[in-house]
């Protein structure tokens, strides 16, 4: 099948990856829509020393589950932690910190930029008719936005501020918004600001945050300047959530996050169930974040186009009309 | 009165500091004990640059109050930041974190290595007779120790790692053990490992920290190392309190933070009033962290005695009958 390789830092379009082998329990689904996100990028650049198909947002349609029949055209999503099932993690309910785990796309399981994909059966959610494609391929990084919540108790009255509004932090602000906090928004791109007008959220300036009157701050950018922004941002006994993927280390003052008694959280992979409500409800719009599609043909340039800064969401399309 | 003075990073003992004038709604206490803390030992090595009378651990009697004769002859503690109670923490109920605050031998406000200070009468815990002057004196450390439950939940099922016997270490120790949890505490000092024997709970050397098993892990070093300690022995979902003063900055990966889901919670003073219980009923006690008692006119070699290494709790009596 055609797919996208991964192989020290070089990513090669290749027609010659093996359709992967489905064992029972597991299906295989055709990729309809996948979409290249920052840890992709990272990846490519040595994040984590991965060899393989990455990509990890995905829509597909079940086209094998060996012995249940009822998945076999399912439209589907997938979370990514494909876990033991047996570990200590895994019995206290902490799947997606299983310590054996493989990651779609990320660790040791081949991903979504492919013609298909497979992934255990109780990793997938169908998806109700009511969700598009295009919206259906953000229910992953919708989940991570979700996170937030199910770690952190968030107040109507709260003051909130989200560092970053690219591809993550533009669902991190749909998804705050809906608690009616009083939210802010740092923006550097215009489109990303356009975007958030549309939906009636506050875009800020890097010069414009405030020293220490944040209740919660969402750290999205994945750089130490945003973590200091989050720093100087979120009042004493507030909370800042780290919500990206780091690079390396960063210089921290601890002093201010003991004497101001400041939470930070780490935040990674949510709730897809609670995604795929708030997409069939409509109140979650993740599709104007999309600014291009390109075949998997054409991979290498989408993974250019989605480097560019400011640029949002690139979804690839394996199986395309347009090849 | 006598006083130890603390001026460009130098401590001298003078006999010429005024007795501090006492403000309606505050009292002058005649210091009875007080005792030395890492905060004071930084402090000189200029951590801040304070100017001024240190010490802010002491249990005192109170020998003027203006307006207010039933304080007069109690025998009390204070809690060590003096509020303006207008501003925005103060008005959500967050005195400690006022924005205007002096803090008592640390920020604008003579301390307690003195005959006599004075404290707002709102800060004031009148002690109760079963606690005698010897475990009074700890109610600051102790309160800061218990301000640990006051911000994360401990469950008695939890495994709980504390990094640092030191002075506020062993405190942390005795009040975590009381949840039922399972403790240990990594200790250096042979002295330390006695005491924490005594009271049943284990010591445990950094060679044997584990890895990503602990449900909450107090780093109680304030150093990078005993940081990266905590970051190894936490599990995914877990919590780091950082409850100790940092010098400087600490290179911090955030990746495994991310990744693995932790909280780190700074964590300063606590509530007095529980810690004056937890005193009067005698299942904490700290006396036996006592090294030495000076009397305030050896105050210089008493700090020369509490900066030695694995040293615990060492004493000043102002009005000393030693003198």
């Amino acid at each position: 099948m055609q797919a996208l390789w991964l192989e020290d830092k070089t990513l090669t379009l290749r027609d010659d990856v093996p359709v992967p082998s489905v064992p029972r329990g597991s299906a295989l689904i055709q990729v309809l829509l996948a979409g290249i996100c920052s840890t992709d990028l990272e990846l490519v650049k040595g994040y984590y020393p991965y060899r393989g198909v990455p990509g990890h947002e995905f829509v597909g349609k079940v086209v094998k589950a060996p012995g249940r029949p009822s998945w076999m055209g399912q439209r589907v999503v997938g979370e990514i932690n494909i876990a033991c099932g047996m570990c200590q993690a895994c019995r206290t309910g902490l799947r997606t910190h299983c310590e054996q785990r493989a990651v779609l796309g990320i660790v040791n399981h081949d991903g979504a930029f492919a013609e298909y994909v497979t992934l255990p059966l109780k990793n997938l959610h169908r998806v109700p008719r009511s969700i598009p494609d295009e919206a259906a391929v953000f229910t992953e990084p919708l989940a991570a936005a979700l996170q937030i919540g199910h770690q952190v108790q968030l107040r109507p009255t709260d003051r909130v501020l989200i560092v970053g509004a690219g591809r993550l932090g533009q669902l991190v602000a749909q998804v705050l918004a809906l608690t009616g906090c009083e939210l802010q928004i740092v923006a550097r791109h215009e489109t990303q600001r356009a975007l958030l007008g549309g939906r009636n959220i506050t875009p800020t300036t890097e010069d414009a945050v405030p020293c220490q009157k944040m209740d919660v701050v969402v750290e999205a950018t994945g750089s130490p300047r945003g973590f200091s922004l989050a720093l100087q941002a979120v009042r004493p006994r507030g909370k800042i959530v780290l919500k990206s993927t780091y690079r390396g280390g960063v210089e921290v003052n601890f002093s201010p996050i003991v004497v101001n008694e400041i939470t930070l959280v780490g935040s990674r992979c949510g709730p897809f169930a609670s995604a795929l409500r708030l997409l069939a409800g409509g109140v979650v719009d993740p599709t104007p974040l999309i600014v291009s599609r390109y075949p998997l043909s054409k991979a290498l340039s989408a993974f250019e186009h989605a480097s560019r800064p400011g640029v949002l969401k690139v979804l690839l399309e394996p199986t395309s009309l347009l090849e």
